[in-house]
């Protein structure tokens, strides 16, 4: 502690801020911000290394909120602690373009690290970042210089513990030996249903214990110096850190302390005049003693801290000036500047060796392509790592103790997905992992994080449509690349051979402000002819693959049907009847291009079909009332790949049939 | 055991013909059943009561592989006990239209449960079941009449234990105290990626411990004697049980068991040959020596047992006539015979107060009018209930020891939705689960399963857009509802008001075949007048609300922009623009209604524009390439719902300004 107020007085101004703000609002959680208040008064000053002037300083601790409603409690510490959040700010909680929006969200608001609300998904991001930061400082630390070397911490609630996803992150890190990690656990009894001895009975200490994390138990949470003497001694674990607080949810009120009823609604204005009296804050609302701020005040600390690690890295860059480099280069997220030289020669070998192989094993030839020149690149799979070929020839898995660049995730899909957006919010990798399609289901809201918070997460959907085969329709998709195009922000590939496939994972990493998901068949898929043109029009998201001219109607397919496509044109054309093929691997990407570009592609009045494995709803946005659909709109059935497509209609016959009748109409 | 034949042989019949049966598929997974022999030996000769010949008896144990992936091992226990599974239905494994698809499917096969192969969600299933089994136990059983008393018992493997499921859904039976369920753990130590000590090291016991489970650890899997003795002892148990067996994937495969490449790939001739020799087995493949169906068969043994039990039930039926006839009609999932009544009574009275409430308050006020005469009802929530509104005045909150109709889920979306699938099988009960709208992709893929398998699962999504206000981007659906809409046999309904909310729930109710979604605002919604004739037609998805002479274009709209549309129409025919309205408040129902009907709502050739506070994609299919559709096609934000909804366009303005760009075009 570096100040003489006492801290009470401190966790009394977060309290002040957070049910002001609230009431302001008249929205809003001012619960977990009353009841944390000691636990960020012991982290925020005592222990969390930061530098409010600059909240991208590299090596700064990470801090994040699982228990994202509370976010009062952060937009309370960034004021007082000297970020650039102004009372107005604060003032404005939950208005049109605040920067103090109802969740945290990473991009608005400095210092906060990443967005959180639905629960679970923040501590997920939590074990993202420690994961990073091992990984880095085992890539890039030299002795005597450590220069990635920070602590991650997270404050979590019931709500966070009560959900799946926290099992699957907080098993793996134990595994995985992340020792920086520290969370702390507001331990209130309370959810929003009211007691959670109802519900939730967890031995929430046995429970981290059985991941192999350190636990401290029992820490009375509105004792400043016990939360700090817990946080010290986490420090010194070579595990994972719990550190169970036992609070008060919304203390200080004193008529609703304690109660369901202070976690998610304005205490209003008489309540908020009772915790005035009850804890003795006598300034008015959105007023802050000088003294507070002093005590508060981080700018000198922390700019103290930076410059302190800036002379290092001084230091670092003369004695190792390529390493400092590279770290500065991935830090910024740029790629190395060989990159489009190493994808254009991609390109070239693999329209050189037109292979009909599966694209799965196309996006593998890609990732063997680009990974040696990109050690960004951090791979991985949830358990189905021969199946999805996410490995590669150089990678090396990463264990507890062992620095590398694959991760075994097991099967966490949604785990996965949210560490994987954990590891871009940290800086320093591109990570890629990967699970089947259908159960893209599993980490569904984690896709939409990622395309919420503008990250460059590649999230790789291997066996792709019924073409799965014998596995059935529990594990063969039909309405999940449909469904996943219907995510703002979420770019979707589905390739139809080697090239696309290549352009496809060249575009996902290139991609700087938001994810990607490449979609891969299990089936073998035959290798598509192009021009020059072609292969630069496939980056457009859809092109022209076979022309005609005079073209009566249009086949637009993706995946594995522009093999269907094509033959169908084939079959059509022998029958006088001329089609355009367009090959469509990313719908997202295509509706982003000029309005004369996609008039050049579908002309306006050709009567449409499209063709895709899937349910056919979405593809009405191309073909219209007037156009039809080759698809699926039911589940799928256990029985190989051939039979289910000629079952389902997925044949030369019926796509003629289907154009025929389109024309006719 | 009721056999002399050795248990090595009962197991080594399994291991044939799961052997077998992949290699003639080429395709499936032998690891499992073979390493899980003893156990089902174990489990189906020494304590699991079931009848072959009825696999539908109402009080039977229930059996249910979490790890699906393992069918072979279900599929071998059905056809040697003695069910209506063929040694040609074993020859047909993971081909078009066999019995014996690649994932274990119900309804597909007799005597299979569940459909199951996503891991975890079959022990979610099963914690349903064990629920349905206490709750009706406790509603029908009277002293000296114990009808409802059965066991529940899963097996499952690493990969179920490693998903966030298990976890959920394995503490709420520790904290309800589910001590009919009994579950056996697979520990083999290996994944399809390998060793899961590289990705999975779990203290599994202590976590099951830390729930509040019975665990018995480190028992022989390949024991019969230790795994029938640890059952036995499970079974008096007050708590649910995890059985730990220590086990050898693929055992019997001399020179694959113990190593992941047994897991999922057929074993090729020459092992399965030298599988013969190692374990002893002479008999050719699907050839199965007849001491061997004899020491299986449980026709008799089962028979005997339903006879006993329906000569108790029909001593109980004289008792106590009326909870008999109930139990028998609510297992069969008939209405009671009211319900048309008391459906119709209520919307009477809907469309006498008129009342302008939120569509979450008209689902309570719903759910308030049918439930006293819906025993069956079993409500709640994933710890929102006071915002879902899913409580209603005289219902119970279920408790360790205290039966009820109302469950505290938790914040436990995803468990509680494959719960609520698990009640459906089991039968006796129509749940129905609650959270925001938003969050159901946390529970997407229990949706799938609940429409996969045809269950009559009411999931319950409030707060369903931008009207959820300051919560912001992270809580407000835009994709959801029309993500919904591409999963196969799932009906979403979106109603407009108090009338739409109720035909909704009725409809829900009356579902037999398949799962329906019940999408409400959080904000108020004005009452929309109707004729008989329009109410009738609620029912049909999609209907005229507001017609026009001569309508010069349709405006298509649903829930809270129903209101808006209206409005916009009211402006439009003051500029001389005549347009009719239709509400449609469940596209999928609307798709199933005959041409003729579809066609006099969205009449050929009038342009549309479709209104709803969501993306956009999906709605071209009922607007077309010349339509338009007012939407959101990015993520909300966070600020009041009023300033939302003009921000995103949802305005007369706009609508009137879109449906003139329409004409013009």
């Amino acid at each position: 502690m570096k100040s003489t107020l006492p801290t009470t007085k401190m966790a009394n101004a977060i309290r002040a801020l957070a049910m002001d703000a609230v009431q302001q609002a008249n929205s809003g959680h001012p619960g977990m911000p009353m009841g944390m208040a000691e636990i960020a008064v012991a982290l925020w000053s005592g222990h969390y290394r930061h530098n409010p002037a600059n909240p991208k300083w590299l090596n700064r601790d990470r801090f994040l909120l699982s228990n994202g409603h509370g976010s009062m409690l952060h937009y309370a510490l960034l004021h007082l602690s000297g970020y650039d959040l102004t009372m107005a700010d604060l003032k404005a909680f939950r208005q049109m373009h605040s920067k103090t929006p109802g969740h945290p969200e990473v991009d608005v608001t400095p210092g906060v690290e990443t967005t959180t609300g639905p629960l679970g998904q923040g501590i997920a991001n939590a074990v993202g970042m420690a994961l990073s930061e091992q990984l880095l400082a085992a890539e890039f630390n030299r002795p005597g210089f450590a220069i990635v070397d920070h602590h991650t911490y997270a404050f979590l609630g019931d709500g966070c513990l009560m959900e799946g996803i926290s099992h699957e992150v907080c098993s793996l890190a134990g595994t995985l030996g992340l020792n920086k990690l520290i969370a702390l656990y507001d331990d209130n009894g309370i959810s929003i249903d009211g007691k959670v001895e109802g519900w939730f009975t967890d031995d929430t200490p046995q429970r981290f214990a059985s991941y192999g994390w350190n636990v401290i138990p029992a820490v009375d949470g509105h004792d400043v110096a016990a939360v700090s003497a817990a946080i010290a001694a986490a420090k010194t674990s070579t595990k994972p850190t719990l550190i169970c607080c036992k609070t008060v949810i919304g203390k200080g009120s004193p008529n609703l302390q304690g109660g369901d009823k202070v976690h998610g609604a304005a205490l209003g204005d008489k309540e908020i005049a009772a915790v005035r009296a009850y804890i003795g804050w006598d300034a008015a609302p959105f007023e802050m003693p000088a003294d507070v701020y002093a005590a508060w005040d981080a700018k000198e600390q922390g700019g103290a801290a930076e410059a302190a690690w800036n002379a290092q890295f001084a230091a670092y860059g003369a004695a190792f000036p390529a390493e400092a480099a590279e770290l500065a280069r991935r830090m910024k997220g740029e790629l190395p500047s060989s990159f489009n030289d190493v994808l254009a020669s991609a390109i070239a070998a693999c329209v050189e060796k037109k292979e009909n192989i599966a694209t799965r094993k196309a996006s593998q030839n890609a990732i063997q392509a680009l990974a040696p020149s990109l050690p960004e690149f951090l791979g991985g799979s949830a358990d189905l790592t021969g199946s999805n070929l996410t490995n590669w020839k150089e990678c090396v898995a990463v264990r507890s103790g062992q620095p590398g660049n694959h991760i075994n995730y097991g099967v966490r899909e949604f785990g996965m997905s949210a560490i994987m957006n954990g590891i871009v919010l940290h800086g320093g990798y591109i990570p890629f992992g990967a699970t089947f399609l259908t159960f893209s289901d599993y980490s569904r809201n984690a896709l939409r994080m990622a395309a919420l918070m503008k990250l460059r997460s590649i999230f790789v959907f291997t066996h792709d449509s019924i073409g799965l085969g014998e596995d059935g329709p529990t594990h063969q998709s039909v309405e999940h690349v449909s469904s996943m195009r219907l995510i703002p922000n979420l770019d979707n590939w589905r390739p139809c051979d080697t090239v696309e496939s290549l352009v496809a994972w060249g575009a996902a990493v290139q991609r700087k402000d938001g994810p990607s998901t490449l979609i891969f068949s299990r089936q073998n898929l035959p290798y598509q002819e192009r021009s020059a043109a072609q292969i630069a029009d496939i980056g457009r998201g859809g092109y022209v693959l076979r022309d005609a001219a005079n073209a009566q109607a249009i086949l637009i397919a993706t995946g594995s049907e522009v093999e269907l496509a094509v033959a169908a044109a084939a079959a059509l054309a022998a029958d006088g009847i001329a089609v355009r093929v367009v090959s469509m691997p990313s719908t997202d990407v295509y509706d982003r291009q000029d309005a004369a570009y996609r008039a050049g592609v579908l002309t306006k009045g050709v009567p449409r079909v499209a063709i895709e494995a899937g349910v056919t709803g979405f593809w009405y946005k191309y073909v219209g009332l007037d156009g039809a659909v080759v698809g699926i709109d039911t589940f799928g059935e256990s029985a190989p790949a051939g039979v289910l497509f000629k079952h389902f209609g997925f044949t030369v016959e019926n796509v003629v049939a289907k154009v025929k009748s389109v024309l006719a109409a």
